[in-house]
Formats: structure tokens, C-alpha cells, sequence
């Protein structure tokens, strides 16, 4: 059976479950950016979230509509990092254990947050296979929910909340930017758009290193099978298939962009919000400067999605 | 004569004149940050004010407080940097000439904005002496009318509504804690604080290369005499004597950093709370993490007063 889809009432229900523990965070604008784009950029600023990241939200909501009863036995989650830590946030605003399986490779600062947040870290491989393997072990162990990072139900929905205050704060747009890796806050997106905007074109920015929802999309049937050679460490997870439902459903279209360009947004996006934004936030924007032509003039959402980072590894600094 | 002396209502004065063209920043605040420091800090996040910095404030309340008949021969001040680029902005937004004279040494990206907003760039060498030299020139070849960077009556006045926002939109606080160079931050501070929360504490935060107002305020008369060693770039100036006037009458105590400290609370801002803030800001938290006995369990507020860095030229980097 098909997982179920989530819609605009579930994050309506998301928002309000996560409202006494997650931040509504500021829209920003810049009116250098503006010009670069030739279009009306409004950035939701994620970093500012708890965590650093748009994954509390979605943590946060499946953490809080969890019975009580399963919710004494903790959760568990497989994660590059940001879904990771924001798992451990929202399980320590309940009080319950979180447990949290990390790929080799996994940025320093993304497992030293999960740690301090008060989770257990378990390392495994960097494969698909390696993480589901030792979730599984974890849940067998200790009877925990497994949280999936992008196509748990709640997750979704949760993360469409960050689309619904950009709306209410920046008043219609013509389109909307995030970036998609397994797809949570690009579905929970389109979900929200589809009920506040229906004329607002939802686009997604995916890294050409990890094109799998590009591919996904183009062919009609999800494109699990790559390898992820991108620095957006956080998109390098496969589109989920209930996340595919709800992007074919919307008409969502994605576009490929190259880690040069993200880098180069990236430290536009430092140089010009003061805003710490990780690679895979700054691939939006990096997104709508490679089709001035397709957004000029428009008022354009920009959901910058998190802003951890390794300071000590500054992809400018590399060269 | 001494310089007249702004009072709260011209702080109110200023707060609606700039209303129409500057940014009404946020206030961040990290649970993180909070338990290191052991107090509730509210952050006024001035890297998000335009052009990066408090700096703006002060300068667009100088701008459009001149009479139409000065306005049109245009502005002229000397300045390290943020100060150049808000005067340059302010200009830009009445339609007016800017001329700026910057010393060697100034950071890059300080400069670029300035040429970016508009502004005719004047270099001179690093000294007060040829700074106002090279200012009283473009005057007399010009009518431009000087901002003075930290005397102005209304550049002093437009710095305090940063506090006037902040202790609005933060509630009661127990101290305030602000950079001060050449204290018109602090000054305008310690106006708004005053009038607005009188048993709040005022703190300035002072590098210990340019620790000329600690001293100041120890002597009981100004100390110009010193050649500023700090990577705190906007805090090189020397105490205005306006400036020094408001700080006794308000018996504002100044902490001296050293930049070690410096440094290392600029990173933990930029990770905590992912903000872009120059090391003249990161000195405010650092003074209040030095000092954790005093500020034990207090509701502090800190002033972050900029984020124009230069991103390759970062301190961490530097080893």
C-alpha cells in the first residue's frame, strides 16, 4: 500500500502542533540581490530555525503527534546530518530518547550538533542500504518509531509549515524556489502553494551531482539508482516516492544546477543577507540567476533551507 | 562651544524620520548561547540593517535631517568603512552627492560597497590628521556638509533607535551591552536606555588595542593619544568628546577584550546563530562571556552592530 499523502489541512494541524517549539523565522529581502536576479527575491531564512535548519519543523511535528505510548520508547532516524540533529531537538522538547544512524562522511559539525542535542550517534556506511540496515537494528533493539527524513507522513507535512509563513508573510508570489533532495520540504511545498497560491509555480533546485528527481520527473518513474557527487551534503538523499506523488501531481519542475554555481550564490548569499547558509540552501538562489529570463520581474520565494556549516571548510577557501 | 547633546526625543525623532528607508532588525536569540554565557541574551541583529550595519541609522538620520539648500551640495566624511558605505547609502536614497575619505588599510569588501552605493572614494593615509585633512578638502572644493562618523548630533541620535527597537521589541533588560570606538553606538544607547529602562546597565565592550574610552572614562578626560592595534576595524576611532560627555553623565562602564576572545565569540555567533557579524560585533558577546558573574541569570541585551567581513580573509583561517 502506498504511503499517504498529506495535504493542506495537515499543515495547518503541523503548524499549530509545532508553534509552542519551533521559530517563525524572518523573511529577507536585499535589494543588490534583486538586481543581480532582475526579479523580487524573499528569502525564508531556515537558518534561523531551531537547529539551524527547516527539519525541525518537521521532526518537531512528527515527534509531537506521536501517541503517548510509542512515544516512551523513543525515535530513530537515518540521516546526513540536518534531519538527524532536528530529530534530536524535537525529541528532547518531549523528553524522550532519539536515535540517530549517520553516514560515513557526514559533515563534523551536523553529528557534533546531534550529540550535544542529546541523541545517540550511531555511524554506519554511506549507503542507502547501510543506514535502513542499522535503523532497523536500532528499532529491533529498542522499540523506537522510525522518523524517516523525508517521506514520514508528519515530516511532510511539517515541512510544508516553512512555505505557509512565507506566504502569509510576504504576501503573492509567482513562484516558489526550494531545493529537493529526498524531497520533504519541496513536496510539503507544492501542498502548501497548491491551497494559498494556485498561480504560483513551485520550482525545485537540485544539484546535477544528485539529479535523481530531475530524472525522476522527466521519465515518469523515480531514479533511485546514483551515486551523489555534490557538496550539498544535504540533497544527496534519494527523492522519496511519496514525495515523487505529490511533485508529478503539482507540476512541480526542477532545475539542475552545478556545485559552482552554488558556491558562488552561497557566498552571495553571506556577502548580502549576512545570512550563514549552508551549499544545499544556496542552490535556490544559485537556481534563479541561471534563468534570469524565466523569473525576471517576478516576486519569487526563496526558501534558503539550513545554514550548518564547517567553518574550517569554506568551499572558497578550497581553492 | 561644545556639541550640542541629543536627547531621547531626538533619538524618537530620528525613529520616524529613517522609518521609511531603514530595516526594523530582528532580535535572535540561541538557547545555546544562553546556557554558555549563563544569562538570556537578545541579540539586535544589525548585520541585517541596510548596507550590513548599525552604521546606516545614524547616517540616514544626518541625511534627511539637512535642509534642502545644504542637501543638494551633498555629503562628505571620513571613515574606516561601515560608516562610509551607510553615509553613501543614506545619500543614494535622498538623491545627493557622497564623498568618502577612507584610509589605508580599510577592509576590501568595506570599500566596495562604498563605490557600489554610489560614492566618490577618497584614500588617504591612516591617520586622524589626514583623514580630516582630506575631508576639509573635498568640503571646500564641493559645499559638502561633514558627517562626522560618531560627533554628529543626528548621527548620534539615529545609533540609539537601535536600542529604542531593541528594548521595544525584547522587553525589560537588566544591561546593555554595545561596542563602542567612537561611541556613537554606545552613546545613542545609553540615551535610549536612560529614558526608556533606567535601571538597565550600560556597557560599552572595548578592544584592548583601542581601549582609549576605558581609559577615558578612568582619568576622567579623553586619552586621543594612541595607535590602534585590533582586528576590531571599527573600533579603531578615538572616543568623540560628545560621545564621552554621554557616557559620564550616564555612568557607562566599558570592558576591554582582547581579540583572542574576540574571535572566538565571533565564531560561536556565526554558528549559533547563523549570522554574518565583523569582529567590532562579536566583541559585545565576548565582554559578556568574560564576565559571567555579573551578568548571571540576567535578561542582556547585545547589541551586534555589523557583518561586513571579508570572506577571505576570515580570523580562524589565519593559523
Amino acid at each position: 500500500m502506498p504511503l499517504p499523502l498529506p495535504v493542506f489541512d495537515d499543515i495547518l494541524a503541523a503548524a499549530a502542533r509545532i508553534a509552542p517549539h519551533a521559530q517563525a523565522t524572518p523573511v529577507l529581502r536585499s535589494r543588490t540581490l534583486d538586481a543581480l536576479a532582475g526579479c523580487r527575491l524573499h528569502f525564508k531564512a531556515e537558518p534561523l530555525q531551531r537547529g539551524g535548519a527547516f527539519k525541525f519543523r518537521g521532526a518537531c511535528n512528527a515527534v509531537w503527534a506521536l501517541p503517548e505510548a510509542e512515544a516512551g520508547n523513543g525515535v530513530v532516524t537515518h540521516s546526513s546530518g540536518n534531519h538527524g540533529a532536528a530529530l534530536a531537538l524535537a525529541a528532547s522538547t518531549r523528553g524522550i530518547a532519539c536515535h540517530v544512524v549517520a553516514p560515513e562522511g557526514a559533515v563534523a559539525a551536523k553529528l557534533a550538533s546531534i550529540q550535544r542535542y542529546g541523541a545517540t550517534l550511531h555511524r554506519c556506511a554511506a549507503t542507502i542500504a547501510a543506514r535502513e540496515q542499522a535503523c532497523a537494528e536500532v528499532q529491533r533493539q529498542t522499540g523506537a518509531t522510525l522518523v524517516h527524513p523525508y517521506t514520514d507522513f508528519h515530516v511532510i507535512a511539517g515541512q510544508g509549515t516553512a512555505a505557509l509563513e512565507l506566504f502569509n508573510g510576504a504576501g503573492p508570489l509567482d513562484a516558489l524556489v526550494a531545493p529537493v533532495g529526498g524531497g520533504g520540504l519541496l513536496a510539503g511545498s507544492a501542498i502548501a502553494a497548491a491551497a494559498l497560491a494556485p498561480d504560483c509555480r513551485v520550482h525545485g533546485a537540485e544539484p546535477s551531482g544528485a539529479a535523481d528527481t530531475a530524472r525522476s520527473l522527466a521519465t515518469g518513474t523515480r531514479q533511485p539508482d546514483f551515486t551523489p557527487d555534490t557538496i550539498c551534503d544535504g540533497l544527496r538523499g534519494t527523492l522519496g516516492e511519496p514525495n515523487f506523488r505529490v511533485l508529478q501531481a503539482h507540476a512541480v519542475e526542477v532545475s539542475v544546477v552545478d556545485d559552482t554555481d552554488t558556491i558562488a550564490a552561497m557566498r552571495l548569499i553571506w556577502q548580502c543577507l549576512k545570512l550563514l547558509v549552508e551549499p544545499s540552501s544556496a542552490i535556490a538562489l544559485a537556481a534563479v540567476l541561471a534563468q534570469r529570463e524565466r523569473f525576471a520581474g517576478q516576486r519569487v520565494g526563496v526558501i534558503l533551507s539550513g545554514g550548518n556549516v564547517d567553518l574550517d571548510a569554506l568551499p572558497w577557501s578550497r581553492a
